[in-house]
């Protein structure tokens, strides 16, 4: 799914598509169907597997019917339910809102979305590992409000960089399992309850249900959505840790500074000499407009009213998918730049011997300690660097776990 | 144009779509190279429609390829060099840079979009010019922080909306003429000075393109985005708008109020009684949305850098997109709203009756001016209803001539 | 610390403000100068207390002096040096910079202000018990879209906003314990380590200050910033929890519905009629502010630059604070607005028997399974309550122990 | 009034300060008690000047009792009118209500901040124009992307800056006149129509107070607010384009490149050496935190509702007052970076000379136009140039007029 307004958009591939969301809704109604059957709740013969009656072909068709409703969700059933057999069709959605099948669904892309994220992020720390082990020592200017300030070294910058994306890894980790929705009309498992009998029956629909869609089970949460603002808020915490490093490079990668290239940038459309720095730039693009999207989840959440929104509800989709998907993409941007970062240790020492004064600070306080200075100035950047590579070992192997 | 995640998208058609933008690269590209032509800058035999060349069947290619350089322009001149007679393909896109082509398009593009917006807002406003013919008297309660204040008319609250309406439109009015963007590599004209022999003749390409495109020609503004800022600023004015009055609707047309129903309501996929505000709901969702998206291209703006930005500007196409197009369908709804909106003076009457204590003001205020109480309380309702009927009338009125 | 322009926020104390900043810049530098005297870095007679030495007679010149170097550190240091004997003017400081000293601040008065959230929280949760307890069966209709939807009761609406709320009391368990930022001038603890002879006593200095002023020791986060935006992140999503209670009573409390009151309202300046539901309003309020600031801290953090943020760390500062106190009274007014709410039985009944349909669905659902319509339709809502109620009654035992 | 979050918060006077605001809603009463005794609506003993009655002593105890009614206004009334004569205390505020007194105060307070921030303004349009007749001609490299470009000029690159802050100043220029606030409880002027007896009446007090206090007639706007967000997106449209500024000086100040530094730089607390760019720095501040006070503004103004709103209103007066005072501070820092800016054309010459493959795009060009590359490759700079020095010079003549 490429987007012409979005250079990379493509990289999302189809995570939380169009198509990907229609093919979820489907999934949701099937495995409910599924349920309904298997707990002998709807007859055997309302058996179907719905997932080949509606197509990519009908996407449009559902997409402007949803305005009638403002979801998508009743048009597709009355869909479903013309091309199923008459039992299945009698049976299919009874006992779910369409909150119930659009959340739901809405949480199967966003899980594929993060499960995406996570292996590029695995990637990313990769690559600042393999940079660790080529450059730990190389000399690098550390700098402070932009000036000079101390010697430094490559692989505390990689260690930094590192840590920022450990730090988005741990929100990553830190989120609750992705929950179905599944609440009926008013949240209160009213029809599930009605059509099996007991409130034990109608969980057990939730959790089988859940099982199949391999989401976790969940009371139903149709107006407290702190369950996607911390979605939204992860993403965007990973753009940050991008933004970051890509403006650390959209510095050091200027011909007159040197320290970094991209190991294979753009050109320009009639400068033919130009080499330029494309992914830091799209990452760049993606940390600018990543936290208006995040802050819309939370003033969507703050708008919940009664037992289902009068419109926070609806601005979290397409506010969702897009995070959702610029993230992907810039993920997949990271990890390319990383895995080509080429570092240019000679500029990178020249600097540092061209800055003036970084070690005058040493001085203040070799005096102040009534000592010789020490040989260099680098402080505990051995054992800082040490424990960020411990800990995104730690990361790579939970992770392969 | 529809979206599973925007209920309603297809009411923006394909204004800012990706074929929209596509033709409109290429009409850009097209105007310049007729405008180089015709100025003798280019020989007679460069003269091509490009317009053919490239279609929508293109479209992914050239999105996908957009990652390369981060921006669509450079795989879309090689695609219509690749295309077009030796000359031409030597001639066209020549003096100009990516960020003129795009830029331009996108200007093109919010053109129209502002168009179709002033489209929706003259028939909103016809629709409460007419909502006040029909109820201009009718009593209305009128209520200031959820709780009953005073007597009022339906006149008043039609008119109080309709100020939101006439103030957002003034504010689209207020905007300066679309431009071009046409600056060369670095803002400078520098190519088309080159090519055509003297800064005179390169402004005279400048005015030709735009005048072929229908839009202003201007200074190269690369880096100077108030361009972008204010449109977005228009445009979640609107939204604002039509946030206002929905939030009045989704609480009148509650049933324990019921002064007012949408015309058309929505159905739920499992209760059959139900009767959705849909319209109301999904403006309410717009101006959710709407502000964040602003925001966005005001930190893009404020991100502009060197003599093209790393980010920032890359950050304003989907953003510029996607508040478009909401704009624009959220104006589509708000027209249909307004249009069919449904008024019972019964219930407005009776709730104005029940309420209590809002006389009790205006025993204050007569007692201390020394007379009896007059007959109503409505102050300068009349002619506070009759200013802003003159100002719609002028409104639209301007707009015709 | 009262506020004219945000009514209520002496809720907040000195919670985060500039006094409580003040306060701690000097505890930082105490606890630090303390370490290095304790641990034999620095001499005996170094040693001093040196809050007595700078007041908040100071703030102002501190303040005004903030703007020299574009921090208040420098300019306190400075106090405290004129101010001091000569051995700890003389050490005091040494091995510190600018921003380990504030954001440690930071750090203090955010732990502060996560506290009282906290107690905030608990209260609102007990108070909700509360009514849970005194109502939980009593009829209360269930509304979707604005519209009627179906039988509900007012112990399950309780118990959604009891979940909004231990939803973000988990978002703020959930946060990484709040550190101290020791790390000198380049966060490579380069002077402490110089001053010590090691990188392990440089590491016992950073342990030792945390010790003393109550955070986490922690490698050094000067451009790494995600332990702000998970305060920032954690603070909305309380804002969030309160908005959507206070959405649902702005609409419970009209007249024309009048299912809930706030227990003490606000007077009008001329109707002396009225009772506002004025904490009501005022948590409304904080819920639209507080997305725009959490946002904000994201963007911050995404432009963290080089080894100290060349504006980014700037504008973390006012923005943390101004979410800190809005969220801290909002959370003041929560508490006020639960322990005192009414719920008017009677009304309640009243409404959910004037609506139409509400057992439309039921019917739907009793005809396909096959049997007579339960007695009631309230589904789950017996076990849903039960759910949370123990849920809350863990959070608040986890709490107390 | 300094800010310790606030680095030079001082700058902004009491501009917007909790003072200034009781001031200016002290001068509304004030006005308007004026105007009701000039008009013979109240008795000639009512005559009064309350400015007096109030002082800044008073100000904790109304801010902290504003939280009673949710706004400052009644305890200001109550106050007035416990220290005023018997007759001016029967008759003072009678007509308005708080939203008139308070937003009317609040334009006052704006309406200075515009005229501050068009002073700075005024002041940097200068300091950019000294600077394009000091360094005009001296090469300048651009760049784009963040590499090298064409060839250029420092004149350009003023120029560039300057049609930034033009832009801006247009915004503020665009802005209707600041207007008064006058409607009463309900928005319809009922209290004045009672106590006048007419409408044209009442009409003409809102003239005389507007009068009085220098700002617009208006019809009433309490729940149209575009009033505010113009004001909003015009003051972050200034910090835009000083964000701007400051992120190429962030860049061209860093010694590698070393082409402007700031006039006076900061210190750090640590290293002694450090020349920090701090005005920049505190600049690039600024533009991160402002876009997210107006989208808050926006927000607002979509939650608008009834006659008064339920919290929209309550949101924006604390977002105004934190937008506006940035802006005036960032508007100083603007004009003291400007006006004491250091170019150095040595570096800058050197760093364009050692720029590589600029002149490739030139060889193109002269070779499809079949003749020998000019002597330059500056393009229209001068002509661009010359446009913006005359732009500038009419907004400063206009401004003196």
């Amino acid at each position: 799914m490429s987007d012409l307004f979005w250079p990379g958009a493509h990289r999302a591939g189809d995570l939380m598509s169009e198509e990907a969301l229609l093919r979820a809704l489907i999934e949701v109604e099937n495995a409910w169907l599924r349920a309904l059957v298997s707990h002998g709740v709807a007859p055997a013969d309302a058996a179907a597997d719905l997932r080949p009656l509606v197509s990519t072909d009908d996407l449009t068709a559902i997409a402007v019917d949803a305005e009638a409703d403002g979801n998508p969700v009743s048009g597709l059933v009355s869909l479903l339910r013309s091309r199923a057999g008459d039992t299945a069709a009698q049976w299919l959605h009874r006992g779910l809102t369409s909150q119930d099948t659009l959340d739901t669904a809405l949480m199967m892309c966003a899980r594929d979305v993060l499960r995406r994220i996570e292996d590029h992020l695995r990637t990313q720390v990769g690559a600042l590992q393999a940079l660790i082990n080529a450059h730990r020592d190389a000399p690098l200017l550390t700098r402070t409000l932009t000036q000079p300030a101390l010697p430094g070294t490559a692989g505390r910058k990689f260690g930094v960089w590192l840590t920022a994306l450990l730090d988005a890894a741990d929100t990553l980790d830190a989120l609750p399992p992705i929950p179905v929705q599944i609440g009926g009309a008013a949240g209160t498992l009213a029809a599930p309850v009605e059509l099996t009998g007991s409130a034990q029956a109608a969980r057990a629909l939730v959790r089988a249900t859940a099982g199949t869609l391999g989401l976790a089970a969940s009371t139903p949460w149709h107006t407290t959505r702190a369950t996607t603002t911390r979605i939204g808020d992860a993403l965007v915490t990973c753009c940050d840790a991008w933004g970051h490093l890509a403006g650390d490079l959209a510095i050091a990668g200027r011909p007159e500074i040197g320290e970094f290239t991209e190991g294979g940038g753009g050109g320009s459309s009639t400068m033919p000499h130009k080499n330029n720095p494309v992914l830091t730039v799209l990452l760049r693009r993606a940390a600018l407009v990543a936290p208006g999207l995040a802050a819309t989840l939370h003033a969507a959440s703050a708008a919940s009213l009664d037992e289902r929104s009068d419109g926070g509800w609806h601005a979290e989709w397409s506010t969702l998918r897009t995070l959702s998907r610029l993230t992907v993409t810039a993920g997949a941007h990271a990890a390319q730049l990383l895995t080509g970062l080429r570092f240019h240790p000679d500029r990178a020492a020249a600097n540092l011997v061209s800055a003036q004064g970084i070690l005058t600070e040493q001085e203040t306080m070799s005096r102040l300690a009534g000592h010789a200075a020490s040989p260099d100035y680098l402080g505990a950047t051995d054992i800082l660097v040490d424990d960020v590579v411990t800990r995104a070992h730690r990361y790579l192997e939970g992770a392969h776990s």
